[in-house]
């Protein structure tokens, strides 16, 4: 990932100074800020206030905090019960934290944790590029598909990508999973825009993955939520590529809230619609999305926002009237029939129990 | 309409100041506010600006602007053209205006203009009523069916309706669209609960809709555009209302952004659809939504937002990075095959071609 031109991650051990960093994402699009986390108690914060987010991304910052929490002399057990009661939904964090429950079995020191923390973020960003490359073999597909019937050869039509929150480099250590298909679809010279969808309550969408896009210099147009709907109607969504923070079994997608709208409107329009997902985000031990448990998340994400006032300070800003009630469900659930593809680093499956037990045993 | 009690209007003729007087919606929920119009200018500036908005009061506020125009000695075909450039998608604009030119055939006064805009005015108000009427019957039945299936005939389920925009008074002179389904439920005793789309870029479901149904005490949760997917999923909406800013021959619902998206989720979670719509929301002259002039609104309604700041007041605070680009359709339209059925002040009709020319005849 790109930040003001240098290479960067989203999270890195930092060897010198024994900690680990993460870009406080919580600060975006406003400021840029490392931030260091040195104890168990700043990694469970960092993932519950959202500094880190992202199903990718949490799992490897519970791995780290396994570390940190080793190192501090808190017990495996204690640590692995604190990290995964963070966040309910991605299935990324108890997939890391079990891998360090294994690696630990013989030998439960911080230096094996930090071995194994390192080993799955440097693993990550393979996969994600995987993910990208097998992405990007249907968007170019899609965007040949479009040349042709345009009917005018000479021409270069736009591809025209529409997402959902951030599933960029700053959802996982680099490149992303949705976005890392357009990152490379981009290197492959596609002409590509994308529509970004600004995803309230939160606004991944308008302050990730714009700023992400940017600083990549890729074409990109925010719209609210409500549009995604009205631009496949009018032809103007190519493919939609989302991530995801647990698919299950059957090939239900779980992912950020509005998901599922998305995708209604992508299938009556028939418009591709592709969730992006290593495996690690894969629960095969659930049968359906009907079983993921759905993070209802504080009201005041709902009824106040945080933006930049005309001083150039980053203030909280309450929308609603005071004592208006708000729900906020943080993840919905995209049934598979509505899915065009998986899209894992293995290649891209259907989203079926048959065609995803193949990946199980792949 | 109750506000802090007492029966108001969005709208009315102030005969002692001899001038309109509206709610500045702009204000809203913050503060309330009525603003005086006194001039053609002021009224276009009133619907430009959004202090007046929702297909039958931008009507209504043209036909009063009519009235302050010839006052001022403007001629009515100049007047007719600024009034009708305000905004293109809701037709009510265009059918209070042609109602004027009708009236001033013979007489082009003042007086007649105010007459007429009086008229519909209070016609309004009844027509509003009357498809308050006709929707709670149907939701009346819909919660007759939610008890009898509950299985439990002693205890009274709530009726969950989900509504989109504000389609209430505040989009009228009284009662509203959607929301005077909502009024005459509770009227006849229906308990009910609103799920209210916070209904972005300009929030008049968190702004007015909720405003609107506190001062009923009506029980209310917001939730942002992205959440109705999920809810109908898990089963926690019964019905959806909304209001319609011009519907065509064929049964097609334009209606603010995002309205299409719902009635896909309530097309594939079996939930009954409903646009509530005033005759004179009805462009039988339009075959189909294709055709509707879909409104492209400034950026910085998406890049930007108002909210109440720590000390108290309102302030505009920035989203979105400086220089992100942002596209604002204020419209969509749902084809008349999601729509379960066209309220009108006529009864409820299907939303194809027979059914609706049966009411063109009626």
């Amino acid at each position: 990932m790109l930040v003001n031109g240098a290479q960067t991650q989203s999270i890195w051990y930092d060897t010198q100074a024994d900690c680990v960093k993460i870009i406080d994402q919580t600060r975006l699009p406003h400021c840029y800020e490392i931030e260091s986390l040195n104890t168990l108690a700043e990694a469970v914060h960092a993932i519950r206030s959202m500094q880190v987010r992202g199903a990718p991304l949490i799992g490897i910052t519970a791995a780290y905090g396994v570390y940190l929490a080793l190192r501090e002399g808190i017990a495996l057990s204690a640590a692995y019960k604190e990290l995964l009661a963070t966040r309910p939904t991605a299935i990324n964090l108890k997939w890391a934290l079990d891998r360090q429950v294994d690696a630990l079995r013989e030998n439960e020191t911080p230096q094996v944790a930090l071995t194994l923390a390192q080993a799955i973020e440097k693993e990550d960003s393979a996969i994600c590029a995987a993910l990208g490359e097998h992405g990007a073999d249907r968007l170019q597909q899609i965007w040949q598909q479009k040349k042709l019937s345009a009917g005018t050869p000479d021409q270069t039509p736009v591809l025209n990508i529409l997402t959902h929150c951030n599933a960029g480099a700053l959802a996982t250590v680099d490149w992303g999973t949705a976005l890392a298909v357009v990152y490379k679809s981009v290197e492959r010279g596609l002409p590509v825009h994308v529509w970004v969808d600004e995803t309230r309550p939160r606004n991944q969408g308008a302050s990730l993955t714009c700023w992400e896009l940017k600083q990549h210099n890729i074409d990109h147009t925010l719209i609210v939520d409500n549009t995604g709907g009205h631009l496949m109607q009018q032809g103007m969504v190519d493919v939609v590529v989302v991530g995801s923070d647990r698919t299950t079994a059957n090939g239900d997608v779980c992912n950020k809230i509005g998901t599922y709208l998305k995708a209604l409107a992508a299938f009556d329009n028939k418009v591709p619609f592709y969730a992006v997902v290593p495996l690690s985000t894969i629960d095969f031990s659930l049968a359906s999305g009907a079983e993921i448990p759905i993070e209802l998340r504080g009201e005041e994400e709902v009824t106040c926002i945080q933006g930049l006032d005309a001083s150039g300070a980053v203030v909280e800003v309450r929308l609603a009237q005071q004592g208006t009630s708000a729900a906020n469900y943080g993840f919905d659930v995209t049934p598979g029939r509505l899915v065009s593809g998986i899209v894992t680093e293995h290649g891209v499956f259907e989203a079926n129990v048959e065609a995803l037990s193949n990946l199980k045993r792949s």
